[in-house]
């Protein structure tokens, strides 16, 4: 079951539990762990075990369903016990959308079950969290066949932080473009930015292109001005944590640098991201609330401190990429093109994740 | 001697051997060595024992002492001696002018001496080498003045890697600048960028920075853009390696994307640098030799493997600033404004090191 196959997958609901792979350990180790609770699967979040934005939404949805099972949790009430579970999970990270997004989903959906006997309550919102699981998936595979069209034999592209299977629920975003133009013919190498602090493309994207087969390299996020420079890179392509309603998106710290690199050199630069990752209740990006983490993931490396005692690290977690500096934004219903505003919200009124799970698959 | 004072010094030369802080061991160890042959001190400029253009400029004049009074040396002809150093310090690092700059320098003052004996001949070259290092000492001071000119009250700066004590014979180049308007009350705070992949900033520039007692922070080189989208950068100051007639700069990998995202967002992005480290030989940054490193500089960090095994790095050691974006070049005969062609010329004609050294102090 954890065996990485085409339809591999960071977390698995089974037995009332929510089984994650410890992302903190890759690419060294690679242990699963369960959680039997609420806050277990909080705390998974915030120490980033599971992370990446679809990724988060998914696990908060399952969320849900171990709030309902947990035979430790002295709350009677299945009301209240799904309203602490939404308050718990929504406080973990405040930048990626799609975790705000799957808890409102979860609690229409646990609303319209409100009659139901427990056990039948459980088993169905646990039909809707897999329904949001398997729509991720197949949400993945439409943005990656949209996505792979962009490139061309021959390409050469770089990628920061992670939005491979990993963050997902299933081949990834921007990963999941990579592997479809790969398959075509149509990617010849990745440069993968390795993403510090925490080293996600390093540790993460690295392990999905050995993974996939896909030539790489590892750089250091300072070196992708030279690599540009001397014309390495012909296409970015990159996830999102959340995107405002004019196109301008949160991604991984540094992301924002690689965009100005790519405008100044001419190179395409894409965001690939499901619509559950659009905001349409912000204007701009500037709306978008952005994650502060410790200073010691910047002073330490690998949990051993390389700055010197007295000196303090600033960490903010995610910048933002305006509009601007956007070639296209790859999603499930297509590739839209600036300026974002009117297809945004034409893709959004069509295939919001929201109709589909809440029409097709409850 | 070791002791941290204003005149700290990275090198001394003492009793036929030089003396060297050891700084891939800081900020954690501060561990002196000797140096006795050339082998040695070419040994430690290619791992980074002692670094920084004008420091290592330095070093290999020394090391030409050394290549004459190495006792345990076979070959009696003083000037195949002199000559092996050359070529075998010569090829230690390719980027940074000052290493050729000075061997250049020393081989010219050697055949000054040659109808000396070998005892006075020593004796002469050391004279030489130490009036070379103090000249650096001094240079550092007068590009120091001229570039605190440059702050104001309230400034918060940035630099990347180190160009600082531990860079330089003297008080450093751009952390010269910083102290030296820190002093007058034109600098609040210091953004140092952490410099992947050997972290020169988080190792060395924040030790320099606490030892100054300057307020600082530590970034990852990926946070930089977010920083100035923030409006919390108001100059960035950086030192080179080498630079062209134009004033194209090459200096520690990342310094470009500093540039870059400075243009963006109107932030002035000086380089100080003396002139023993412009190299009139090259009309642009394009014939600048630029070193790759070993990859495993990136795919490890503090000596273990991040990335997984199979997956290789790519590592550039230097990337290079056209003149476009540089707002002005701080040296000890003042601050060049663009077009950097004719001012360079004209302080190169005053000032040149090798004038003064070989007039003043031979």
């Amino acid at each position: 079951m954890h065996r990485l196959a085409d339809e591999f997958s960071p977390l698995h609901f089974a037995e009332g539990r929510l089984e994650l792979l410890d992302q903190t350990r890759l690419p060294g180790t690679e242990r699963w762990f369960s959680c039997a609770t609420v806050e277990e699967i909080a705390d998974a979040i915030r120490r980033l075990a599971v992370r990446g934005a679809p990724a988060i939404g998914i696990a908060a949805a399952y969320g849900l369903v171990v709030a309902l099972v947990d035979p430790d949790d002295p709350e009677p009430d299945p009301a209240r016990r799904i309203a602490n579970a939404r308050a718990i999970l929504g406080a973990t990270r405040p930048t990626a959308v799609n975790l705000h997004w799957a808890l409102g989903e979860g609690e229409k959906a646990f609303a319209r079950l409100a009659a139901l006997p427990l056990p039948e309550m459980a088993v169905r919102l646990l039909d809707w969290a897999r329904a949001l699981h398997a729509d991720d998936v197949e949400r993945n595979r439409r943005m990656a066949a949209h996505g792979a069209v962009l490139f061309a034999p021959g390409v050469r592209a770089l990628t920061h932080c992670n939005a491979g299977a990993l963050a997902t629920g299933g081949i990834g975003t921007a990963v999941g473009v990579l592997g479809a133009a790969f398959r075509a013919g149509r990617l010849a190498h990745v440069w993968v930015g390795e993403t510090r602090p925490l080293l996600q493309g390093a540790r993460l994207t690295a392990w999905e292109m050995l993974r996939l087969g896909i030539p790489h390299q590892l750089v250091t996020d300072s070196m992708v001005g030279a690599l540009m420079a001397r014309g390495l890179v012909d296409r970015v392509v990159v996830g999102a944590d959340r995107i405002a309603s004019n196109g301008d998106a949160a991604n991984k710290i540094g992301t924002y640098t690689v965009a100005v690199l790519a405008e100044r050199h001419g190179v395409p630069f894409y965001v690939a991201a499901p619509l559950s990752t659009f905001d349409p209740s912000i204007a701009t990006g500037a709306e978008i609330p952005i994650e502060e983490r410790a200073g010691r993931e910047v002073t330490e490396l690998a949990g051993e401190r390389v700055a010197p005692i007295g000196t303090s690290g600033f960490n903010l977690a995610f910048d933002v990429t305006p509009a601007e500096l956007i070639t296209a934004l790859i999603t499930e219903e297509g590739v839209l093109e600036p300026p974002f505003g009117p297809p945004i919200a034409r893709a959004l009124a069509i295939g919001r994740p929201s109709k589909r799970t809440s029409g097709n698959r409850m």
